[in-house]
């Protein structure tokens, strides 16, 4: 008789953006002229660029020809690609990771949830809290989380490392030592960004316990600061503790075209085996390779052209996150984040719960925002609000709030 | 100090096929003048069909404007892919299968490795000896394997079934009971396809013993015959115990698009809790969804025009499965499968090893197969043959087959 993975049913609920969707889709069932602004997930709203629809259109009608079509992807990515994020993303940053150093994939979802395959079962994992809960959620499938506590709201064998006012929404080392690390910044949901200095030290640190950090710089295009680092790689010693995962859903848009890469340098090992090795294997056996016309729609993302307007089109979302951090601190909200950040951090007014505040802003305003006790136990009291929208619609939602 | 999965290291040697590609790649470097003929891996070679090459030029379109822009899909996958599946390949067979019970992927290769996760850890595996390594590869990692035996070349705790001469190449119920069954009708690799009849005692057994059937449809659309069953929902009280895969590599030509599904029956539990509920989990959790325009080109497969062209290029790949089955039986191989697959399987002659015929192929006539061998120990002393290829390297393979 077969057996379930009795680790699913720890999970507490619902992935968090799932909930959402649904309590948003019956208030707009019950109230079917109610517009409703969102600003809750993280998906962008600004089309795809001029020149990366160029190269999509492009690598499509190379589909449509015997003598261009392309069957199945090299198991990495192709190299053109691969090539192109060395280069610009790395090599320009003075940031020692080769071409095949990098996975490709269809997102940095995807890979920041399965990268944990890859560690023995009894690692203890440490995340920030609050916390994007795909980290934390894919390591209780794979048995790594213990008993839920539903008083605290955590699970035992996890550590939690607060980002809270306290510490500028920065967490600290950890009293525990843990094996795997899991740092995002800049970060979601607090919008906060480590300086060279903060994540050195946690490199520094990952070294020295024998840790591996796994690195999220899904938002480093928002990067506005001199001293926030693009890449872990621009801190000493990251190539033998660090793996680096990248979305291009943020920085180009691609949240519908799906794209994203990992760096595993050679020089991070347990022992004689390569972690490079293992995800090797993991690619090749489970699989199969980003779609042709979607690694082409990402090169394009490097062209001068692609630069240019993708520069154009993060300095519009930049926009719209200073039009919230303004008008909300200006109506006396207490907010961070927002800086080199898509997110605004909000502290819910008046002592209410993250879900009171999302329902409240629901029924009354009609905007929608992500409850930051969805994060982890240390996000209670908050609530994250993104620059993804259009700037009308960004507008529009800061005076309903100021209206509330 | 972090750990490993130590499980990674019980897999013996890469991934089948990245084998075949590092001994063809030594090969082609030392002959640079040699033209080699690729009939190993299952990778199609025509092009996409000009109605999905439409599909996907208007797809890019839309995500170029904002009114039309598409972000994040839905978690499961487009309604207007869902409601085309369910339409053409369920309903219109006669088969309950209702679209919120079909889950859209990049791939039947990521379904049918991920599946596992969703069962316990100590489930124990059967599968068909040979098997598409998959199955096997992706349970050793996840701890099923127990231990390798380098002597039989088996893992100690996974039940193979021997698919042979002797049986048709159709495996018998094993002694020893299973929790879950990997099956392939049409097989790959022996080309083999189930009966009705034969597959329904499959499904009546794995009702009976409590095992869950994971059933691999990735070929159903070359079933020439009438009584093989295009799904194993045309089985009663296969919603009880069955889970399928799709793919529309094969049947479309998608292997460079990335597209697939599975079908998780609302019926099929363990206790109280629905499969159906833990997969949608785990998309919701680790998945973002197959891109927008590639669910498109998916829904034209299913327009009129897109079944017409689509006719004809399975038809233009068992045309050349003739070739190649008459051609080397009347060259005095022995060879089976090719009537409702893509695949011939061959024994090898004068009792020659998989690897020791692959290498006097490469070597002698710069054909390209898939030694048997790389599937399961059954598989030894046999040969894997595809109809992908062009009909005119088809033709000119079979030829050099004869110079032997």
């Amino acid at each position: 008789m077969f057996k379930i993975n009795e680790d699913y049913l720890k999970l507490p609920g619902s992935y968090l953006f799932s909930t959402i969707a649904k309590k948003v889709s019956a208030f707009q069932a019950e109230n079917p002229d109610k517009k409703i602004i969102r600003l809750g997930i993280g998906d962008v709203t600004q089309p795809i660029a001029p020149s990366i629809i160029r190269a999509l259109h492009s690598a499509v009608d190379e589909m449509g020809e015997a003598e261009t079509f392309h069957g199945y992807a090299p198991d990495l990515g192709y190299a053109f690609l691969r090539d192109a994020i060395a280069e610009n993303d790395y090599h320009a940053r003075g940031c020692d990771v080769q071409a095949d150093e990098i996975f490709v994939s269809d997102g940095a979802k995807c890979d920041c949830s399965n990268i944990q395959e890859i560690f023995s079962s009894d690692c203890k994992i440490a995340v920030c809290d609050p916390v994007y809960p795909v980290y934390v959620d894919s390591n209780i499938m794979a048995g790594r989380g213990g008993t839920y506590s539903t008083l605290t709201e955590t699970f035992s064998d996890v550590i939690y490392m607060p980002a809270t006012e306290t510490n500028g929404f920065c967490p600290e080392i950890p009293d525990e030592t843990p094996d795997i690390i899991y740092l995002c910044s800049p970060n979601n949901p607090t919008g906060a960004a480590m300086t060279k200095g903060q994540l050195q030290v946690w490199v520094d640190y990952a070294n020295k316990v024998g840790a591996v950090i796994i690195y999220d710089a899904a938002y480093e295009a928002y990067i506005s600061e001199e001293n926030v680092p693009h890449s872990i790689y621009e801190c000493e010693g990251a190539r033998t503790c660090a793996i680096e995962l990248h979305s291009f859903s943020k920085n180009a848009g691609f949240t519908g075209l799906r794209l994203g890469y990992t760096v595993i340098p050679k020089d991070l090992k347990d022992g004689d085996v390569m972690l490079h090795s293992l995800w090797a294997r993991r690619h090749g056996t489970k699989y199969n390779g980003a779609p042709y016309i979607i690694q082409r729609a990402g090169e394009a993302v490097y062209s001068p052209e692609g630069k240019a307007e993708l520069k154009e089109q993060i300095a519009y979302y930049m926009k719209n996150a200073r039009v919230i951090y303004d008008g909300l601190k200006a109506a006396g909200y207490q907010v961070s984040g927002g800086v080199n950040s898509p997110y605004i951090w909000m502290k819910t007014p008046k002592g209410m719960t993250s879900w009171e505040f999302f329902d409240q802003l629901l029924k009354n305003v009609q905007v929608v925002g992500t409850p930051g006790s969805g994060f982890g136990p240390s996000g209670e009291g908050y609530f994250r609000l993104t620059a993804f929208g259009t700037y009308e619609n960004t507008v529009a939602a800061v005076e309903r709030f100021k209206s509330l």
